[in-house]
Formats: C-alpha cells, sequence, structure tokens
C-alpha cells in the first residue's frame, strides 16, 4: 500500500525534476543539457533508474507534507512537488561538485561530470542545477501564499550554506592530524544532517504544520542524517564488499576521517599510531580493519549510530506522523538505518 | 553632488555586503570566512579598494530603484540594498568560479582565491556566495511585500542561469574554429549583459516602476552590457597598456573568441589564416593586431559598439530616469562607454 503511495511520488518528483532541467534545453545550449541530463541519469552510458538513485530526500519530503493531519491526499503533496524537486537538485549540485573536490572519478557506477566534461564544464553544470533549485522553489508561488515561499526559499538557502560549512570541514580535515570526535558532528551535520533535516522541516512546513511540530521534524530529519552517517562509516570500513560494491575498509586506504577512526585516534593506541605515519595500502587494510575494531572504535560507532537512531524515532513519534505517508516514513527510516549498503 | 550620492550609495553597499558574508563568521570557519572576505577585497594581502572593486553593478541597481519618480530619497534606496548586495554576491561568485575555469592566477591584481587555497576550495567559496546572494535578496521581505521578494529573487535566478548559459558557450567556444559573429551575441548576452539588466530591471521593479517602465530599464542595462563588452574586446586587442594594466594585444594572444577576430574570420583574409594555424604568441601580436585593423575588425567592432550605445542611451531616454539619481545613472553609462580602461 504505502510501496505504491512512494511509486506514485518517485514519478511525480521524477516528472518535475525533468520539467525544471528542461529550462536549459534550448538551441544553443543542448550539449550544456545533456550534462545535466547525464548526471540525473536520464541520458548516456548507463542511463536508468540505477544511474538515477532512489530520490530519497525529495521522498521524505513529500512524505513529511502528507503524513501532516488532514494531507492524506495526492492533491495535498502535489502541490509541493516542485519543492521536492528543488531539494533533489540541491543534493546533485553538492554532487557534481563533490566529484570534482575528492577526484573522484565513479558516481553510481558511471563515469563523473567532470571526467566526461572537464571540470570547468563540471564547476558549471553544478552551478545551473543549483540556480534551478532555486528557481524550482519558486515555483511554489503557484500553489502557496508568496510569504510561505519566502520562508520554504530561506530555508532551503539556509541549509545550503551549512552545505558548503560542511565541505569546507570536511576539505579542511584532509590537511589535519589533530582531529578529535567533537569535530566530526558539524562536518557531517553540515555534509549530510543539514539536508535531511530540511525535508522533513520544510516538508512539514509546506503541509501546515504548527511551528512546534516542524520542529520536531526537524529533529527527526537531522538525527536521522547524523545517524545514517555513522552507520555509513560503519560499512565503508566493516561492510560486505559483495553488497555494499566497494572495496571493504575502502574508507581506511582513503584516509577518511570517519567516527570509528576518530574514535582510535583519541585512544592514542597502535591503530593511531600507524594511521599518524601516513596512507594505508590496501595490502594492510584487513589488519588495521581488525585492529581498529579491537581498540574499539566499530563498538563504540555502533552504540553510537543505535542511540542516534533512538533519538531520530523518538522525534518522530512526538512529530506524530499520520496515516499511509507516516507508514511510509517510518519504512523509510527504518531502512535507512538497518541497511547493509 | 551626484558624486556624493553615489558615495553614500557606495558605503551603504559595502556595509551590507559585510553584513551578508559574515554569515560564515563562525568559530569552526574562520578559515573559509576569510577567503571571501579576502575576495571581496577586504583583507589578505593587498586588500582595499582597488581589491574590492568599483560595485558597479550594486550601484547601478540602486541607482535606478532611486531615479523612479518619487524615490529620490535615501530612505527608498536603502530598502532596497540587500539587493544590491545580492548582485554583487552574484557577481562575485561567478568570478571565482571563472577564474579556476580559465586558470588566471590574477584578479585586480591579486592572486585569485583558487591559487591561494586550491580548486575544490575555491569552487565551494564561490558556492557559498552564490547561497549568500540568495539569501541577501530573500532579506528584503523586512521592507517589501513577499510577492515582490518572490518576483525578485526570481528575475535573479533567471538571471544566473543566463550565467551558466554565457559561461558554457564562451567555454565551448574555445574548442571551436568554425565560429561565425552570429555565436558572438548569446555568449556576450549571457555573461555580460544579463547581470547588468538584472540591475536596471529588479532596481526599477524594485522602485515600484510601472511594467513597461521596468522593461525599458531592462533594455538599457542589457544594451549597456553589449556595448560594454564589444568595446572591452577593442580594448583587449588595441587598448593602451599603459592605462588598460594588461599587455597590449593580450586577447589575440589568449586567442579570446572576441568581436573583432569573429569579423575577420568570416572575411577569411590573411588574419584568418593565421588565426586558425594556431596560437598566436607575443613576438607577432603587434603585426597581427594592425593586419586585424586593416581587414575590418577594429572599425566594425567601433561601429557596432557605437550602434549599440546609442541603442542603450535611447532605451535610457524612454526610461526617463529622473533627479540626482538618473544623472548619475547617465553619467556612470558614459563612463562605462567612452572609458579608455
Amino acid at each position: 500500500m504505502s510501496e505504491k503511495l512512494q511509486q506514485t511520488m518517485f514519478e511525480a518528483i521524477e516528472e518535475e525534476l525533468k520539467k525544471q532541467v528542461s529550462r536549459l534545453d534550448q538551441p544553443h545550449t543542448k550539449p550544456f543539457y545533456e550534462m545535466l541530463t547525464y548526471h540525473m541519469g536520464w541520458t548516456g552510458e548507463g542511463a536508468g533508474s540505477q544511474a538515477a538513485g532512489k530520490r530519497i530526500r525529495p521522498l521524505l519530503s513529500l512524505l513529511s507534507l502528507s503524513s501532516v493531519d488532514g494531507n492524506d491526499n495526492a492533491l495535498e503533496w502535489l502541490r509541493a512537488v516542485s519543492f521536492s524537486a528543488a531539494i533533489e537538485l540541491v543534493h546533485n549540485f553538492s554532487l557534481v561538485h563533490d566529484d570534482i573536490q575528492d577526484n573522484s572519478p565513479l558516481r553510481r557506477g558511471r563515469k563523473t561530470v567532470w571526467v566526461n566534461w572537464g571540470a570547468p564544464m563540471a564547476i558549471n553544470a553544478g552551478d545551473a542545477l543549483f540556480v534551478m533549485a532555486n528557481q524550482s522553489i519558486l515555483d511554489l508561488l503557484k500553489y502557496y501564499p508568496a510569504e510561505m515561499v519566502v520562508r520554504a526559499s530561506g530555508m532551503l538557502n539556509e541549509v545550503c550554506l551549512q552545505l558548503t560549512q560542511g565541505q569546507y570541514l570536511d576539505m579542511s580535515y584532509e590537511e589535519r592530524n589533530d582531529l578529535k570526535m567533537e569535530n566530526y558532528w558539524p562536518m557531517i551535520g553540515g555534509k549530510t544532517s543539514a539536508l535531511l533535516s530540511l525535508c522533513t522541516q520544510a516538508g512539514a512546513y509546506l503541509g501546515y504544520a504548527k511551528e512546534e511540530r516542524v520542529e520536531l521534524y526537524r529533529h527527526f530529519g537531522y538525527h536521522l542524517g547524523l545517524a545514517f552517517q555513522v552507520q555509513d562509516d560503519i560499512l565503508g570500513i566493516w561492510g560486505d564488499e559483495t553488497i555494499t560494491g566497494k572495496s571493504v575498509a575502502s574508507d581506511l586506504v582513503e584516509g577518511k576521517n570517519s567516527l570509528p577512526v576518530l574514535f582510535a585516534l583519541e585512544q592514542n593506541g597502535k591503530f593511531a599510531k600507524r594511521w599518524q605515519e601516513g596512507p594505508i595500502t590496501q595490502d594492510e587494510v584487513n589488519d588495521l580493519a581488525a585492529l581498529l575494531e579491537k581498540e574499539g572504535g566499530k563498538a563504540y560507532a555502533e552504540k553510537t549510530s543505535a542511540d542516534l537512531t533512538a533519538k531520530a524515532l523518538g522525534y518522530l513519534d512526538q512529530a506524530a506522523p499520520q496515516g499511509e505517508a507516516g507508514e511510509a516514513i517510518r519504512g523509510l527510516a527504518n531502512m535507512l538505518l538497518k541497511r547493509k549498503q
């Protein structure tokens, strides 16, 4: 039942995204337009649902809206579909730039935009996606009072500034070897949680939830993001390669400042000593993952993730999402938090 | 008299820009904040009025507003100062990304952001400036009805999309040797004219000018941008080095697809032949500038610039800007169009 709702929403989101991106479908700029449709997973080599991704963020935003009492009707969430597209466009703008910044050759199994068209074009493609995010949210004016559109746009841009802050911290940490666990939270807060909190916060707001309830939705999304990221850190070191599609412990080789690693650095044991000596090679990665587990990094991260999950679900209970959409949000949260990949 | 008004506006713009950018002045992100204050010309080596630039775009926007009948009062334009800051932030976002894309080491005589902090950080710094542009324009809500804020934000983002289109064309032209003059106009329309037309259009709109008059202001700004760019092309080849600060004919060495060059390519004479053989060296640049002049490239561009200037000033006359601000706009337009540098 709830799967059918999600499928209907997914299709509406895709249609809206295509409409928004088609702003560049003009005679002079066809190849530019194709960079964006390629990145969105619609065209080019390997196009298809795998390349497009699950659109979890826009889904979460529409489900949040729809789960506010009295909105259990497609006509309600359809009015906000351009807002959900804005969120997905922000997400994709950040991915396109992130791939350049991290020098990542692949995204969802396909060549990244900068690999195909060069970094200068990819910077510009990311910029265009961000512009379109702002245009999409303004399209709410068709169904919402202007005051609410301005407020929603304010929420979106506040979160975008947090994204750039998280990105800054992530990049600046690469050169540091004095990091503590306290440095971890503002980074993932900006990089992961901010956008998820926007989905639930602005979703509830556009569903005409009361201010305090909007705050509960926001807290839910934020903690969902934190829990999700910590779990991602665990999978990046101890995940099942056949399921995650990434080589096991790849985060160790990449030198990622994940929570288990920062925990071990504060313990200042054997793992910390080896970590500070320089990059870890693929040969030693299994031994080091085992060492990190022995020194408590895995258990600590699992406990933290469990605590954050409980907190997120606690906020969700208080937010009291209703009906089929409410069920779907719970399902989505459980899927994200108990995922093996 | 009009100079005092411009100075007062300039100071208000600087103060507003500092306020907007200070959103990043937070404990975790001090060095990130400093990238932006450096780029804006306020801090770091070589900081000062030379580094900050003249803020022509925000000035033009406030003058446009102030020149609409009945707005000849500082209290009127002060209400829109966050909009003028938004325009300057968009301009600077595009400069930061442009410098990465063009591999430019210097901007206003100082090292560019990417040279100082690396391209990944510079991409992120540009992104933050763009976010702040969107936040600045939403701050209009303090003094304007929400409907007008949404409309102004829509105008801004429409122009930003045109900026990315102009940027795409500019970059894509680098690899082409079949360009015609017709390819020139959409490129500079997006890269130069769009933002200038936003200054005058949205300025008049926020000054409560009637719809048809807003359009006249927009046309004025757009043609001002076209005329300005063609003149810039002329100066980039035949400018006085001691005034422009660039080495003479440097645009020829850089292979820039300027209007005089595109004219000569369509003539298919000696210049075109040499141009198509590959990059031009510093040694031959004076001879080639003379050849280009002989084949009519300079005269054509001068005629075009004069026509566009007349058109711009014609629209300005129809827009009928009033009072001290009206005088100042005329002064600013003349300064831009008759400049030697």
